[in-house]
């Protein structure tokens, strides 16, 4: 039998889905689970962008542009405007999530065995993309006792080797909900403008940011014009994680005209998707007010109830819709699988993403979770009690 | 400046595509253009698929299951068993388009620096795929003269090296049309098995086959398990091209597992579109008839007015919508180009894709161009007939 690649073979398993198949059959067995464990939001659609692909009048579902149609773009580009980025529509290329947009930055940039360095925990799937690539993540740790805020500037230069392409970012961040402040991106600006490198920053949770704190984004840092490269989604920020609609910025003239390659070869981003993404800009902010509200009372009420648990540690999201927490467990893992298995509440459990996924570093995380709150906040008090209950028998 | 990656100076342009500015310019400057250089086909899709897309009611856009729902694969599964394919639903993925299959394929099988023989000319975004992958495209040439037949097996044997990992065929042919026989796929694998090799076929334009000639899988082959990889999609059979969901199919435990991981990290494919795919699956019989019909016609239209321009050589084309003609001209990239900037039949010309960009050896092709007839028989007509005045009074 041929045999499946070595990059196969090391391709990480999602770790927000491999504890699907005893969900499933948690499920089966008569359990009703509360999903803490992805970034899969409750929230309402806006209407405006279903009923456009309602409305739409197509009689050949044809090929977009590669690209993006420059229509979209422009609009995307009005709608950086109004956040203090100031980019042009072919600084810009629609992508199929930011997913897609994450692997043409990483194709554009980075040849194999190249390093790209990432504060950890991040978001699991840029292990996958890594891997894809065939290039090297180069973890520097960020600690749950600082809130997983930016490690120091010497953390980065002591890991900077000739290999080095890039920085990466998740801002705000999933997993930590950490949001970086603008002298913490200044500071990561003076590391890549000293060292040559590219500052990729995915920011597809700009808008879900709490206490009055604003995002400040690598776009708007002068001087950055040919290191910056941001990733974008609609995903998140319009509750259309199905549209499967990102792009890429970057004012870097090299970058768009190369990551345009691989765009090309793949011809277009979905084309239905497109138009709903495109009648989600015309969103009303009360939109957005109502929905970070939701996400504050959330996010409060989460903490209030983890930290009402003894032996719990838990960082304080300042954006995004995660949370992690510190258990007084060895092995979150095992205890994730524990609480669909065998345990429940008058017939519920939760289920949570083991945190060791969320590191590149072999060991780290072992005892943390990651919550996503995109539950109502009766479900997310319920969903706590049954780990608070849990905690009181589980044994390593 | 940080620098972008060899891979991505490397990664090729699109042949259909890097003419389009030229088109753009003929355009504003008032010239009416024949595309004949994009599979992009006039005929409507499906009003089922359509509708379905607008009956749905949809709340929130979600994620859909990394490797498609069960229900869709199911049914690509029914689908199949009227093609005297069995597979069952977990032998699928569904994927972003057949070009994201064709990415999985080769992350799953194959490392850097591995071979891949393909069939020159070829689908030209596989040269796209393979860069962006890091793997070698070793070609082995078909020839005009035989139609664009299954190159000698000898051909294949002496290109096999302890680095190729699998050959690719596409069948019917993107760009040739050519259909392969029950025969030709013998052949394939009884190479494939001797040589432990997989044989990945691009089956996308499966029900494009005319003169009363049907098409045979790789995946009706006994003995295949193991080796076969299919690339399929519902951007031609449907006319949607813009939905962009394919599948990749596999016997082959092991690259399923390992194509999911790759699925995995980029989440989901379109939910909007996969819910049109879908419904697309019940398409009436008559509307592949009246598509065969037209397709038919168009072909037996274009080979017929290509025939009558002296110095001409056209391979007939079995199945899918493209032609590869022979001109009397050096350089066929150059009589593009200059069809779309200095010529016109009364403010009308032609866009064609110079057929060099289909192969990978340097130098072959040169003199010939791709043709999808997509458009009517009037426009078909008119479009050669602007070949055939070019002819006349063009020198290289």
């Amino acid at each position: 039998m041929p045999s499946i690649s070595k990059k196969g073979q090391l391709m990480p398993e999602s770790p927000i889905r491999k504890l699907v198949p005893f969900a499933e059959q948690a499920e089966k067995n008569g359990k009703s689970i509360y999903y803490l464990n992805i970034g899969q939001p409750d929230i309402k659609t806006p209407e405006i962008a279903m009923q456009a692909v309602k409305d739409s009048n197509i009689e050949v579902l044809a090929y977009s542009r590669s690209e993006g149609s420059e229509v979209y773009r422009e609009k995307i580009s009005d709608y950086y405007k109004k956040h203090d980025i100031t980019v042009k529509h072919d600084d810009i290329i629609v992508t199929t999530g930011g997913s897609e947009a994450l692997l043409f930055a990483f194709g554009s940039i980075m040849d194999v065995d190249d390093e790209i360095i990432i504060p950890e925990p991040f978001y699991a799937n840029y292990n996958g993309f890594s891997r894809a690539s065939g290039i090297q993540v180069v973890p520097v740790i960020s600690k749950i006792e600082d809130n997983f805020a930016l490690p120091p500037i010497e953390a980065f230069e002591k890991l900077i080797t000739p290999k080095t392409k890039a920085i990466l970012i998740c801002n705000p961040g999933n997993p930590t909900g950490y949001l970086y402040s603008k002298e913490e991106i200044k500071k990561l600006a003076d590391i890549v403008k000293k060292h040559d490198l590219f500052l990729i920053a995915d920011e597809v949770y700009r808008e879900f940011t709490y206490d009055g704190v604003s995002h400040y984004s690598i776009m708007q840092e002068a001087g950055l014009e040919d290191h910056a490269i941001m990733i974008d989604s609609v995903s998140k920020r319009y509750s259309m994680c199905g549209a499967r609609i990102g792009c890429l910025v970057s004012r870097n003239k090299a970058v768009i005209q190369t990551a345009l390659k691989f765009a090309q070869a793949r011809l277009s981003p979905p084309t239905l998707a497109q138009i709903a993404s495109e009648a989600a800009l015309e969103t009303p902010q009360s939109y957005f007010d109502d929905v970070k509200q939701e996400y504050t009372e959330r996010r409060n009420t989460l903490i209030t109830e983890l930290q009402k648990i003894e032996g719990v540690k838990v960082a304080k999201p300042k954006g995004a819709f995660y949370c992690i927490a510190e258990l007084p467990v060895k092995n979150s893992d095992h205890f994730a699988k524990w609480l669909l298995e065998d345990f429940d509440v008058n017939g519920e459990t939760v289920m949570v993403a083991p945190a060791a996924g969320f590191y590149s570093t072999p060991g780290e995380g072992l005892n943390q979770i990651r919550m996503a709150y995109v539950l109502n906040k009766e479900s997310l008090i319920k969903a706590v009690n049954i780990i608070k209950e849990a905690l009181k028998i589980y044994k390593d």
